[in-house]
């Protein structure tokens, strides 16, 4: 009985040690997913104004041109939150409008980002009708412009920082703000959906670019897109008069700037050499708005106090 | 001898078995965070510290139908990093295709978010040509019932969470996510620049849903925009049969998902009762690529390895 009761026990003791032995291990293991980290507000954004990492970063001033029209604030809400994603980056928004409007104003006190609100208006001689198709004239040059005299205005030569100008329609990836981060003296990559093609943009052999992948105007000096390049801050301002060219050829703005501070063969290849896509020239449709009227007529029109 | 046998065995008896008991108990509780249900690799995890917060909330499980076009990388990766800034979120990807395309796959495994990628084709009696005007047929009806299939396969009643359908070419400010995480039934909110309106939505009085602002068919029962409303899922898995009606006449798609769910009275409205506009109905223009073709007779076109 005494050995019996042992045996019992000893087998008990192997039996159940190994049981929990078995249990503590699974306990110790992670759950079959990643945990999330931390517990904070609902939207999550990068330790604003200087968001994660960016201290010691050059600064990325984005500067967009923006004007009235139905989907602005829809096209300035989807940038602002790509933007949100970037460290280190400041964001210059500069009307096409004779005061700041309240629309594009609260929209970037809400933005969380760091940012220059601007304005300039485009004189009337120059400026783009409804009607015209929207390649006739350059939209957006003296809005550019006003940033850059902006920045010579309120930076120095030793501020380490990168100029990028990018319109409020297009689509960027958040990968092209980490290729222009470090820019010498200008740095380029492809643009998709460009030029009536997949993509336009610089053609690299042995690390330098040798020439352009464009069927439009190829003897543009620089046929590049606007989103296609960026520049070092310290050489814009090193250059005060280096600007866009109002009357510029329809194709030749970007040349009008890059012109007078870099040659071709001083361009700096990003994206894998110019063979990666991050930013594409995508328009959006003009909204139709022809019930509108109609409902007015009735008095039913859309309530004119709320924001679109 | 025989009794302290005895007693030293009662002891550790109840002492390991107590032990046992709790682990086993342990290992049968759910993870912290939204777990891995289903098999392969369907299924993505949060990985980074990108959100915060979460744990506790509703998941916004987001629908997004696509379908292969030359601008469906832009369009996704915009709509990806948007939804990078919201907690708590599980995007449900399905293609209009075959199978999987690598582009989608190889998207979805960058994006940092958690996801699961699905396909199914529209058949092609249903489908819309290139050559049709987009309201001709609705879109994306197959790859939204796909996604309500797979929740219904993968989640149970008693998960919190909500379900919103956002197409890949609309514009969503992380606020419209905010507004909808805590949905009892059907919650709704108005739509920017739809309908040939500023915006289309409900009209409300004493915090009900009382009818609806809109030109366009208004003899509609729920005369809402897929992009202005979202459902619990709760609500979804227990009518299991409730889902979009592939030969709903125009107009009437989303109407033919609510109508067996919720009634106007039970809509919950949102965006401080249906006044702000956090979501717009904007459309991407077909990119023209008509220069590809003169390039490629010279040897010259756009180089396929280059992904757009």
């Amino acid at each position: 009985m005494r050995l019996k009761l042992r045996n019992v026990f000893l087998v008990y003791f192997v039996v159940s040690s190994t049981g929990l032995l078995y249990a503590l291990l699974q306990l110790g293991q992670q759950c079959g997913c990643t945990r999330q980290i931390n517990p904070g507000n609902n939207i999550h954004r990068w330790e604003t104004p200087h968001r994660r990492g960016g201290e010691n970063m050059p600064v990325i001033y984005v500067v967009t041109p923006t004007h009235t029209r139905p989907h602005q604030r829809a096209e300035l809400t989807r940038l602002s939150q790509t933007l949100l994603l970037v460290p280190a980056l400041h964001w210059i928004v500069v009307e096409d409008s004779a005061q700041r409007t309240s629309l594009v104003s609260d929209l970037l006190a809400q933005s969380e980002l760091q940012y220059t609100h601007l304005h300039v208006q485009t004189p009337p001689a120059m400026k783009l009708k409804d009607s015209d198709p929207n390649w006739l004239k350059p939209r957006g040059v003296e809005q550019r412009n006003e940033a850059l005299h902006w920045l010579r205005e309120n930076r120095s030569p030793k501020d380490h920082g990168v100029v990028y100008f990018a319109d409020d329609d297009n689509t960027y990836s958040i990968k092209i703000f980490q290729e222009m981060r470090n820019t010498h003296k200008v740095s380029v990559w492809p643009v998709g959906l460009v030029g009536g093609l997949r993509y336009e943009g610089p053609l690299v052999t042995g690390g330098k670019v040798v020439s352009f992948h464009t069927a439009w105007k190829t003897h543009r000096p620089f046929p590049i897109d606007m989103a296609g390049f960026a520049v070092s801050l310290t050489l814009l301002l090193n250059h005060p008069k280096a600007q866009f060219d109002p009357n510029a050829e329809r194709g030749f703005l970007e040349s009008s700037l890059l012109g007078p501070l870099v040659t071709v063969g001083e361009l700096e290849p990003k994206a894998d050499n110019c063979t990666k896509i991050w930013v594409w020239h995508t328009r959006t449709e003009k909204p139709k708005l022809k019930q509108e009227e109609l409902l007015e007529k009735q008095g039913k029109g859309s309530d004119p106090k709320i924001l679109v």
